[in-house]
């Protein structure tokens, strides 16, 4: 099963795509959409929207996962993000996708195995699950672990499915 | 000139169409797009932008305004609308719309005179100033504040442009 993750954010939005066969993980591809700062919110999110879009269609994942977002007392950033995040969930379910969402400590847990780790655990363990990816950058790497994460509970609902038939 | 405002919101998006010629104002439609709070965010979110989208083929307005929004405390609250607020963003850039943002005590210092108006006044002032608009609920008598107040200002800047030339 092919799995996108997206790391929402304005400036960029990391993308991961990964191809799971039960407990087998393979790296397809990751990158990030990203948006110019200079430019009116409006042009921005076009863009974001877009690209996440082409991405779609040119890997045709079957599932996606989005992390869930916490809104701290950022307010205006919280604004931010909450506009890019919707773009973002906007392109997955136009495209008839499905979407896994994840806390990060949740995403956290099962890549690295703690729910606390920082950026650079969580590129080290991405690169170890999935042989051969080099993340394009941190939100890249977040979007390959939150397919990794999605990837894991699906595999492991199907299992107990099939475990309870 | 034809112009489309925007209340945005998860729930309910107001919006609001007017003509503008010089100071004359006219009415043209006002309505809700509305999400089913029972469905998952991201089909709420396409659920909106596809109405918004079709309001703007409908009315094809020239220009377009949504309300600023200010965060406060509710950081849950302001993701949410984030969230609303980029897919309306959305829908307007890509019908090509240059979008006006005004802050929600803008709105109503130019159309009740005051910056700080209960929603009954705002409704008052609004079919006051457009005869014959009945808005479908304070979400609509919003978004056709923020046309009426987007309209004055471009006429504004446009008579200025005149006596400066």
């Amino acid at each position: 099963m092919r799995v996108l993750g997206v790391d929402p954010g304005l400036r960029t939005m990391g993308w991961g795509v990964i191809e799971s066969d039960g407990s087998r993980m393979r790296h397809v591809a990751n990158g990030l959409c990203r948006s110019d700062g200079k430019q009116e919110l409006a042009l921005r999110l076009v863009a974001l929207h877009r690209q996440l879009t082409e991405v779609i269609a040119l890997y045709a994942p079957e599932a996606a996962a989005i992390e869930q977002t916490f809104v701290n007392s950022d307010g205006a950033g919280s604004l931010k993000l909450g506009q890019a995040r919707g773009v973002a969930l906007l392109a997955l379910a136009e495209a008839g996708l499905s979407i896994g969402e994840y806390a990060p400590n949740k995403v956290k847990k099962t890549v690295v195995g703690v729910g606390h780790a920082a950026k650079e655990q969580i590129d080290h363990m991405v690169r170890m699950q999935l042989p051969g990816a080099v993340p394009e950058g941190p939100d890249a790497a977040d979007a390959l672990a939150i397919a990794l994460c999605h990837a894991v509970h699906l595999s492991t609902a199907r299992a107990w499915a099939t475990v309870r038939a």
